[in-house]
């Protein structure tokens, strides 16, 4: 197995500008069947929160283990640009002022910022939407059955079990509804699993779930999947506490100052880089289950690991 | 054909007692797969909005609608169900204190007063995320394209081009994002059509799908779903105007005072009533080109019409 370094790079710029291509397209004044209008603010607002920039982790990593079973480039895009939808929803309704009231995201005003709170709420509403909306059409799969279980398992991924349920175990941590407790580390895993993992173990199941794999390779890349959602999620955490706002390109030093329940202020910081290169091996062995050439997730899995914004 | 009113009225309710028990099961703490959990204060407040009484018009509307094609009653909760998730979460997300500010809704406190801003956010998210949970289930159809096709509607009728779009629309027409303009009545439907008739529209389209109903029987109930979602509108519009807040159950005099887009403004009163009753009258049309008994669909247009709450 190679190290895979430069061609995840390139790999993974490619994903982020197909993606935003495509999500350009998409989120384009061109109206779809049975849509009287397209209101020029919303789409400017929900333009303005998806096409900002962004890595495109998730669907870099649809893409790459959408590759691993020669699953068709264009089916992979569109599946990774509605899971993208859903994670640029997350963040606009994240960052309003009732809930983390962050200003700044990938070093712009957040949206309730460059627009307003109202705008904002219907932008997250919209692109959540219109997420379902994309995962429907046949260019994501010619069988429906496959649609149906790719619409199932990201609604389950950003529910109440899922993204929003684990934002407001985030917020009841800060003492938002009470008074405040430092809650166990397993606990705070299980908010993670859900607010930022439940997103990036779809991402890589979606890829089975296209190329119709067998449980065998679902199973593996789900493994792989929840390792690298919570390396990422203890990744973010060291930034909010090691970088400044103009590095991370968003406000850090945030979790810390809101009482954050993360698993770096628990651990501490020794034991969390020891657990993200555990998380790390656990990934390469997930993947080592797979017959097919996984250098190029290895070199994710690392990059995760290791990113400093 | 019959006049209705009293099977109406019976099948009204039981469509309403049935989309509740439903609704109960499926927002109860039984996790689903993949869940890890279900957060006690997101849950109560899903409940809170979707449990909180509510004439389930829409349910309904896909009840009967089904019901004309022997579509299992079963299957046709489901999609009701999910339908009214989306219902819901608008009202919610409607109600913030960045949208319409509302306290009262279905004379109790809207769902940010009873909880939080925050929580009232996440469970409007939850509840839309959970309605495409709840469509792509086996239990709404066997047939996955079906599934997918009410999947897909959905999405269009609560999103940009739908719903949300039209709550932007209607907040710009308030003159939230520069100078108020009084709209034409033309602009007004517009607006009305998306915010309001979209989800009443796709309520009887629903019942077509489901039944893998040919073109012309599902053109018929789409004509007769935007005859009724315009009726809606206006008889809402008019409770507004000159209902009292006890009796209509939520704020009322609000639209005058936040200087509301309306037909029933722009119009007047007795154009607004003339309107009604043309309505009332494409509904029967369109239902006249199906050949089962629609006499129940019919006393609903009515009743819309004539509603006072």
């Amino acid at each position: 197995m190679t190290d895979g370094e430069p061609e995840f790079r390139a790999r993974l710029d490619a994903a982020a500008a197909d993606t935003d291509a495509l999500l350009d397209e998409l989120l384009s004044e061109h109206r779809e069947h049975g849509e009287l209008q397209r209101p020029a603010r919303l789409l400017e607002a929900m333009r303005y929160a998806a096409l900002g920039g962004g890595k495109r982790l998730r669907p870099f990593l649809v893409l790459e283990t959408s590759a691993l079973f020669g699953v068709p480039r264009g089916h992979a895009l569109r599946a990774g640009a509605a899971l993208e939808c859903v994670h640029c929803y997350s963040l606009v309704h994240d960052d309003l002022p009732a809930m983390d009231n962050d200003d700044l995201r990938r070093g712009q005003p957040t949206t309730h910022k460059a627009f307003d709170e109202a705008t904002a709420i219907l932008a997250g509403d919209a692109l959540l939407t219109f997420a379902f909306d994309v995962l429907a059409r046949d260019e994501v799969h010619p069988n429906a059955a496959v649609r149906v279980a790719l619409i199932q398992a990201l609604a389950r991924a950003a529910g109440i079990g899922g993204m929003a349920g684990g934002q407001m175990l985030d917020l009841a941590a800060e003492g938002r509804f009470g008074p405040r407790r430092t809650p166990a580390a397993a606990d705070i895993a299980t908010l993670q699993a859900m607010k930022t993992g439940a997103l990036i173990e779809y991402a890589c199941r979606a890829g089975a779930m296209l190329g119709e794999a067998g449980t065998e390779a679902a199973s593996a890349l789900a493994r792989y999947g929840r390792a690298i959602g919570e390396a990422f999620q203890i990744a973010d955490d060291l930034i909010d506490l090691e970088s400044d706002s103009v590095t991370a390109g968003k406000t850090t030093g945030k979790d810390a100052a809101a009482g954050k329940a993360t698993l770096v202020a628990t651990l501490g910081r020794d034991a969390a880089r020891a657990r993200l290169s555990t998380l790390t091996d656990e990934a390469a062995l997930a993947l080592g289950a797979l017959p097919q050439d996984t250098s190029v997730l290895s070199a994710a899995a690392r990059f995760i690991a290791g990113r400093r914004k």
